[in-house]
């Protein structure tokens, strides 16, 4: 069994750390604030005091970390994963990070002698809790294979998506249209509402048709009981969806209905709502039309995350 | 048992009638053309040779039309159902058309002494075929729970969503649903193929997750197989999108990333692709961004229809 490091144990992190300790490997952890360390080492991982030192522990270590300039600091910077560049060492970064970024910093490591694989997750903090996350790798493929059991340990779908960066290709594709079926929704239950109609009613009328989502089921349910705590923060969905509009760019690809989706969070992000549940947005759509989604009939919702 | 008249056998009209034959019910019908009146004959329904005709032959008259002018033509023009009114008599549209336009045609029908039900179907013409349509229904409840059995003998998820208009409503909110869907899953498998990831694995990779919906398992497979017959005709999709809009306006309702899906869609119909399956919105996109969607690893995906 691999020896293992892990480094950002936050709302993601430290339950996907946690896994991997019950799957029974050694694993070295490494955090900017001291509580969830101390926490893992009480379950029996070890403290490391920089990336550094948890690359010179460690076979393959994995980052969860908020954006691509954390990545690119605790891969290659000062105290960084590189400086504890060893035979056989791997680094897995499970972030979500713009495409780009990702196949920079793989070829930055690539020439240091350390192979990367960008693998991020999908199914929020419940799925890294209950180890069922979607995880969407990109890399070389003898890598991904010699890393399945880890991912395994921590997630269900487990996909190799293509080579550096097509992981992260695959989880803007997923927020993308996360993203906009969220505001599809919105739109339609704010047109109920405001048309005089229960929107509880024209749930119960089109759940289970064409118009059928993991959004429609788990989320809009939630909204016709005012339900709008996180779940997937709504400031977390826009900073995907800035990296989304950065990966279409840099491919050359126009995105006319993700630009408008995007838009409209940053209406909700600036009106201070960026730390409701990215479902809220129906509040931007409602503040445009005066109006609020209630239900007399709201139908049941799961609090699954995403 | 009621007398019933059906008016309008097309592609969703004609198997829905000859569900009712089948279901037991006495059934007068009419039609444009002659050969789906041949057809039904044949299977024991009875001639008319107008609306009028129809209604009076019948206790509970149903149209299914192509939009609101047909409607308002034969229910309330020369020789159209109003002028066939006697005791008892009911109006049932399974049409999709804009809910003020059902409610006018409502308030007619009502002051000659005919009510009338809006009940749009979702499910397609393999859904009317089966009898498996969704009929989202608005109108006095009382006349909804005397067709109900009617409804029963055509689908399976029957709703009564509420007042005169709100069946036409409750199907706008659908149809926002369905081609905002539809389109940013186009932008995404576009981002990818041109990204260099294969739309296929991204498919594999995000399946089941939060991005997951009845357009990405049944019909994202399909497009990367460039299987693009309908199903649901883009132009119908593209009428449905002037509907919603009509009914936003009325309301007082901004849908920004409706409105954009509507120009993607007019930009599918005025290159003369209205006649593909609205899932071929993809096409748009691929012109946008100058590269195809296709995949070496499609997945299977389900020949039912919208």
């Amino acid at each position: 069994m691999q020896r293992l490091g892990f480094i950002g144990l936050g709302l993601m992190g430290k339950p996907m750390a946690r896994n991997l300790l019950r799957a029974g490997y050694r694993l070295t952890v490494h955090n900017r604030s001291r509580a969830p360390v101390e926490e893992l080492v009480a379950e029996g991982a070890e403290p490391a005091w920089s990336p550094k030192e948890v690359a010179e522990a460690s076979d393959v270590v994995i980052t969860c970390l908020p954006d691509a300039p954390d990545v690119e600091t605790v891969a290659l910077g000062p105290e960084g994963i590189i400086e504890g560049a060893h035979s056989g060492l791997i680094f897995v970064d499970m972030s979500t990070i713009a495409p780009p970024a990702a196949r920079r910093i793989a070829r930055r490591l690539s020439e240091a002698g350390i192979p990367m694989l960008d693998a991020p997750v999908s199914g929020g903090d419940v799925g890294a809790r209950e180890a069922t996350l979607s995880i969407m790798v990109g890399g070389p493929r003898s890598v991904f294979e010699t890393c399945l059991p880890i991912f395994q340990a921590m997630g269900k779908r487990i996909t190799y998506v293509g080579e550096s960066g097509a992981g992260q290709i695959a989880k803007a594709c997923n927020q993308t249209i996360v993203a906009g079926t969220m505001a599809v929704i919105a739109e339609a239950l704010v047109l109920a509402a405001k048309s005089g109609v229960d929107p509880g009613r024209v749930l119960e009328a089109i759940q289970g048709g064409a118009a059928h989502s993991w959004a429609l089921e788990m989320r809009a349910p939630r909204l016709l009981r005012r339900q709008m705590a996180p779940g997937f923060k709504a400031q977390m969905q826009y900073k995907d969806l800035r990296i989304i509009a950065e990966t279409g760019q840099a491919a050359g690809v126009p995105m006319p209905v993700t630009a408008v989706v995007r838009e409209l969070y940053a209406a909700m992000v600036a009106a201070g709502r960026g730390g409701l549940d990215h479902s809220a947005i129906v509040t931007v759509l409602e503040d445009l039309a005066g109006v609020q989604v209630r239900s007399d009939h709201p139908t049941d919702g799961s609090e699954e995350a995403t």
